[in-house]
């Protein structure tokens, strides 16, 4: 099992009927999710073609810090709030839209640029599950 | 000037019309916001009585974080997406909102909570009007 | 192979004579320990006895946003600059450790902080690993 | 008086002789150094000549990263630990200074490396009183 399954099974609260399974792979996506934009955004940065790809490098930071805000927010079961995590995952299901769509715009040029695409579609798939998850 | 202003008239890309002074109150609410959450919790935490204060130590936890990412989306305008900034400055007003809520209750016993859910209605508003100003 | 060794290897740049494999563990190390420690916090938070637990909220905060920050510095290989790695690899190195001691010595009562503080040793390892690695 | 200082005056511990004029500056220029890195970042990519700029935005980024994780550090008392906070300062220091030199280097070309340079030296300069503070 993965850290962050393992710390949510260790929970002492009741998770308001939220899905272990769900939870924890939206967790681990957005935390992905935000390392790779990261990495995207310095690799893109470091081609002798940067001016060229702005706009990502761009899509990558806001991606980049929309996904680790939800990763703290989404870990969080303690005094739970329904509606605050709807908002968020709203947010960072249309960063991840945004930049997925910037990135495989250069997959086919920039290897990174086309992982980091998947990444960001599946972060945006899994934030989408939770939301309905929640209700 | 607040340096935030500084920085923001300095920026050599037009700014797709939105409003310097709006978005520059937006985002120094958002940076004091995140700070006055991240001291209450600490505060919350240092109290006797932190058991009582749980729910408080949460939501200042969620909100400095939302804010905090909140502060550096509205901080960059190369590649301007207005509806990533929507669908994130809404996911801000409703942490500040349910945050503000919370300290609030809390206010009449604890200074602290008081001064912070003063910062969460001024970041609330801010990103409300910010909102609007995008059009 | 993981996302960010996936990323890494498709970084255009030299890496200035910087291992693969020991950066790719340090990142993935950094990101593990920093949603670890957010987890932790939060399950000691929602402990009935959060009052006895307040130090370890307080090191698992810090040590949740040094990792946060360590991990993006170390994601960066474009403009390089082994001397601020160095540093902020320290820093990092001595939050684990605080952290590490501070859920060791809770771990034989809650879960949560067992699994936290061996997450907190193998981030502390790791990051002294890279500043070897560095020179 | 500032939010950060007027939080500060709230907190329920003994800040364990901790000057509070002196951590209200560091946690202000922390907080402020993080947001004028980040739009300095985004105005260096948004210029023209980026392509030049590449080392300029990457300090930006990781200065920025380790501000605002200094500034959370520092807004923290609960459970003070002065050894890793020494360390925390030392790295943002460190991060302040490199990137103040870079910037300062493109002052008299960009009117915002020349005014983030200037906030970059401004908390470097508080990190190293802060340090001395702590005895």
């Amino acid at each position: 099992m993965s850290t962050a399954g393992s710390m949510l099974k260790t929970h002492p609260r009741d998770l308001n009927g939220v899905d272990h399974e769900v939870v924890t792979k939206c967790i681990e996506a957005c935390v992905e999710c935000a390392q790779a934009c990261t990495s995207c955004a310095d690799a893109c940065l470091g081609q002798e073609s940067a001016q060229e790809l702005v706009e990502c490098i761009r899509s990558n930071a806001d991606c980049a810090d929309i996904c680790a805000a939800t990763s703290r927010v989404m870990t969080r079961h303690t005094g739970h709030d329904a509606n605050l995590k709807r908002s968020v995952l709203e947010a960072c299901a249309a960063a991840c839209k945004a930049c997925g769509d910037v990135c495989e715009g250069h997959g086919s040029r920039y290897e990174h640029c086309r992982v980091c695409a998947e990444v960001c579609r599946r972060c945006e798939k899994a934030c989408l599950e939770m939301t309905k998850s929640l209700g």
